[in-house]
């Protein structure tokens, strides 16, 4: 019971899936927060206004053709594709003019607009793939989850497409609680909602995902990153633009060769590229099935400065699992026209500047006669105008006598008459200024990252009952870290071994303990099967074996050291190799396990 | 930023609250799962059979009426209880008969239908509080948010009221993992969600919040629980109906007693009792404001045993923080009766028993060539009929010569023909019997809690500057554990503290670092402001100063053994008072400390 089908003694809905007991433990206790990032925990639901100003209302869409007589609903670019590779497949005697065309075709999918595609679906004659019948014009659909908050239904929220939303908008605080000081960065871990059309893949393209993604704030001036030497000499698999584009492949590099080579676009993408290497491969990602593929330009949004995605091999080909984007100051400039707040840092000038102000000087007696209750609004407004905006009411009371003042928070517009104000020139010097910060963001989805992880620690190895499942998770990661068995049924054994389980416990190590009479090859390939590194077998009064679920190997511990020896090794503290250095190996026990296998 | 209003810079929406960095480490870490129970995490969303099956599509409402001009909308139990509030406040003189009706009316307000209320508030003449509009009659609101899942908008759905349903559609699975045992429990800790219809309260009533419910699946013949005795001599205050009714106070009782005098219903409900209590306790809650009230008769569903609230005194009265309920078998029946799959378990017959079953025997010819692809279907839902269904089948193929076969899974329908199929009267012994178990469930609102917290946990003390605001969590739910100073700006002792918090993140424990050159005085206020409950002072090459929050004292400690020690104490592995039995104490520093506050 790693994952099952939500709700699945209903019928199951697609693209909703639940953890089970392993599969939970894995996605809950192992995404490393590290940096001294600041948590944040924002709701779901979202108002209109927030997705509005971050373009998912009007954007985030995909393209949708309609069966025009059942109503089924397809992605358009997946129809077209599923045509255009079906007939590539099946057909190998179409003329060369007609396999180009379809190629051609099949490599622009995803540069096409709703009409290209309308276009391609009537051109081929597309129809819908299980009734036949003709489809609709393609049209956008979009993929937020949209319900009504309150009982009046008047105030539109959507399920959160992403948890980055909720950082941008505490902005403000966040770098209040960081002393006001760049770079910080701050990290959420949460459910994103995504109603796919057409869900597929199992765990790969859900409706309901848990997202862990970081927001860092740099100076654009300055994308250094305080750490970039604790991951420069890291070697990986690169993919970068150019090798895409001339068809070559992934290129193995140093990062710190990759960051001064402008390939990675700055020093802080370069660091977190860097930190998820490490981050996967500690999880227990293969290597040699990990790569960091660079977005090409049509991919990227044109804010970005650069876009990399980690990608991980598996059954269903590459995918992309994190996403690590240098955003540029896009979403805390969109927020910041959108509320009429200023999300801003400010940073010390190289030496202080001389600045002429224009400032609104208020007759704080008319003004109180004439707005009576609403004076502190008006008072505030006018001492919040900028330069620009003084200058042109001054302006307009001289040409006109009267202007009004809209305030956007109230929604009010006042009318200001001469007389209620006046205007000053203030000369004063500037020893900071205020700028947007950038934004680098890496993205894990961490339902894609688990399900690979499923896949890249998948074995099976022979046994005499035949082919034996066992799950290689590192024991850093694993669910369960130990099993405690008593080796023959017997009262003393029992307690022994119930003593070891609380201890184990106690020490917040998740165990197992199993005391039914099974034979102990049995035992062993069970828990094998769910990935637990390592067993207990109490086997006698003073003394207990442990056994390395890799190798099969056996050590015998005295009973007082077992517990802190499996916390120490849990814990990635000592491996092994180093443990059976240190203890007596256990042989005997050894063949039993495997002639009982 | 222990918390915020969501979405504050977009004005933010009632009901909804963000989690800044401190408030998110108390909620994460802190809530301690015990007892082996088997975690899954499943979705938000929804589907509406289920949500129909347990009942909150029809009855999870509140009563509602609106302003018949505005189209404001009120809990009609809130307009009526704040009319009566106010009038018995405000009217000393209200003659004794009016103010007798008037505080009937307010005791028995939990009671009323929605005509009951209606006619209430038409009695009354109560009006729209703010416009005093008239109140339309009451109307029930359901308080699930509602979202269509798909692209067609067909298939309903909801964001879970509550995380349960998702324990409950997966039992057979978990009993499964479980070794088919009885009894065990499952948890699960994520969000969920109520359209309120007037939020209140800040954090006490919201619309979306984080739920950690156990279910504890028992034998309803047998509810003790293996680990009862634990928590048997434990003291707290109780709050049973009995007291209630007759107006007296909570009672200060031994579990132990309780169970046994049957106050409270049996010793698995007992048990979780009295993990709340340790639970709550250890996490900072005063134990003088917390009491467990036992649910009237009129609030409690007519199915449940037994169902106790824990409840914590603060600002806004006693405020409902965990629910604890025998809920009977009600559950698993309503999703075995709705999904038709069996959700129960088996337990062993202290003899067996020999029954007579009446069981279908195919004709496998027939049935192949009359159902084709559909053969292995018809065979195994023959085989599956049960004595009722069997004999029944029986009847009609002897009077009709045709019957049909209604098959839920596949919903479909087959007509079994005479010669299909023949029966068989089959004697066998019964060794086990099939149940549906009870469950237990105690549910946290863990938002509700850590408002508690920070009300308990808040505290102030004089200073020179003035007062001084200090929260004084325990160490164990410290969300920052230790903060780190060089003593005065020196390049070398800053690097000394660089290493000690490097080391300290190494080994888990959240500390922050703090090299202004501030006075000491003032980096110990801060950090009491945040409730950070140790301070390590790099005062020299060779040794540091641990500082403890509460008490103001500092001891001397080896470098070398900082790490441990504030790990340790972190832990509650060891406490200060025995940590200063071990270390000299540091009075110069103490000194200097109080000079400056």
């Amino acid at each position: 019971m790693f994952f099952t089908n939500s709700f699945g003694i209903y019928g199951g809905v697609a693209g909703l899936f639940d953890y089970g007991p392993p599969g939970c433990a894995v996605k809950a206790n192992h995404f490393v927060v590290n940096d001294d990032l600041l948590e944040v925990d924002c709701p779901c639901l979202t108002p209109e206004a927030v997705l509005r100003a971050s373009g998912h209302v009007e954007k985030f869409t995909d393209l949708m053709v309609r069966d025009v007589k059942e109503g089924h609903c397809f992605r358009a670019d997946h129809v077209l594709k599923d045509f255009l590779k079906d007939a590539l497949e099946k057909d190998p005697r179409m003329p060369a003019a007609k396999r180009d065309d379809y190629t051609r075709t099949l490599a622009s999918l995803d540069d096409f607009s709703a009409e290209e595609l309308g276009a391609k679906i009537k051109e081929y004659g597309i129809r819908a793939p299980d009734t036949k019948n003709d489809l609709s014009d393609p049209f956008p659909f979009n993929l937020m989850f949209g319900t009504p908050i309150g009982p009046t239904g008047l105030l539109q929220g959507y399920l959160r497409p992403e948890t980055a939303q909720g950082i941008f908008v505490n902005f403000n605080e966040l770098l209040y609680y960081n002393g006001g000081k760049l770079p910080f960065g701050a990290a959420q871990i949460g459910q994103a909602f995504r109603n796919e059309i057409a869900p597929r893949q199992g765990l790969l393209r859900v409706r309901e995902f848990t997202l862990a993604e970081i927001e860092f704030f740099v100076d654009p001036a300055d994308k250094s990153h305080p750490k970039f030497a604790s991951v420069a000499d890291l070697e990986f698999f690169l993919y970068p633009r150019a090798e895409q584009m001339s068809l070559k492949d992934p290129v193995k590099v140093r990062l710190g060769h990759a960051v001064a080579q402008k390939v990675i676009n700055n020093e802080t993408l370069g660091y977190y590229i860097g930190r998820t290497y490490l981050f996967l491969t500690a999880l227990g990602i293969n290597k040699n099935r990990l790569r960091f593929r660079q977005h090409l330009a049509n991919e990227m949004a044109h804010y970005a400065a650069d876009c990399w995605d980690a990608e991980i091999e598996c059954s269903y080909g590459w995918i992309e699992c994190v996403g690590l984007a240098d955003r540029s100051a896009y979403d805390l400039k969109a927020h910041s026209t959108a509320s009429k707040s200023n999300l801003v840092a400010s940073r010390d000038l190289p030496e202080p500047v001389v600045v002429e102000e224009f400032a609104a000087v208020p007759n704080r007696k008319e003004i109180g006669v004439a707005f009576k209750a609403n004076q502190k609004l008006v008072l505030e407004a006018l001492q919040e105008l900028n330069n620009e905006e003084a200058l042109e009411m001054q302006k307009k009371l001289e040409s006109d006598g009267e202007a009004p003042l809209h305030i956007c928070n109230a929604d009010k517009t006042f009318t200001i008459k001469k007389g209620m104000v006046t205007f000053n020139k203030q000369v004063t010097k500037k020893s900071k200024e205020k700028f947007t910060p950038s934004v680098i963001e890496p993205s894990f989805g961490i339902g894609r990252i688990i399900y690979c992880l499923f896949e890249h620690c998948f074995d099976t190895r022979g046994g005499v009952d035949g082919q034996l499942n066992v799950f290689r998770f590192p024991a850093l990661v694993a669910p369960v870290k130990c099993t405690v068995f008593p080796l023959v049924q017997n009262p003393k054994l029992d307690e022994i071994a119930r003593a070891i389980s609380a201890k184990l416990r106690e020490a917040g190590i998740a165990n197992k303990i199993d005391t039914t009479g099974r034979s102990i090859g049995r035992r062993y390939a069970r828990t094998d099967e769910i990935g637990v590194p390592f067993a207990i077998t109490v086997d006698s009064e003073d003394g207990v074996t442990v056994r390395d679920r890799d190798s099969k190997d056996q050590i015998r511990v005295p009973l007082e050291e077992v517990v802190d020896l499996i916390a120490d090794m849990s814990a990635g503290k000592r491996s092994w190799k180093e443990v059976q250095g240190v203890y007596p190996a256990h042989v005997a026990a050894k063949a039993s396990d495997e002639s009982d296998e």
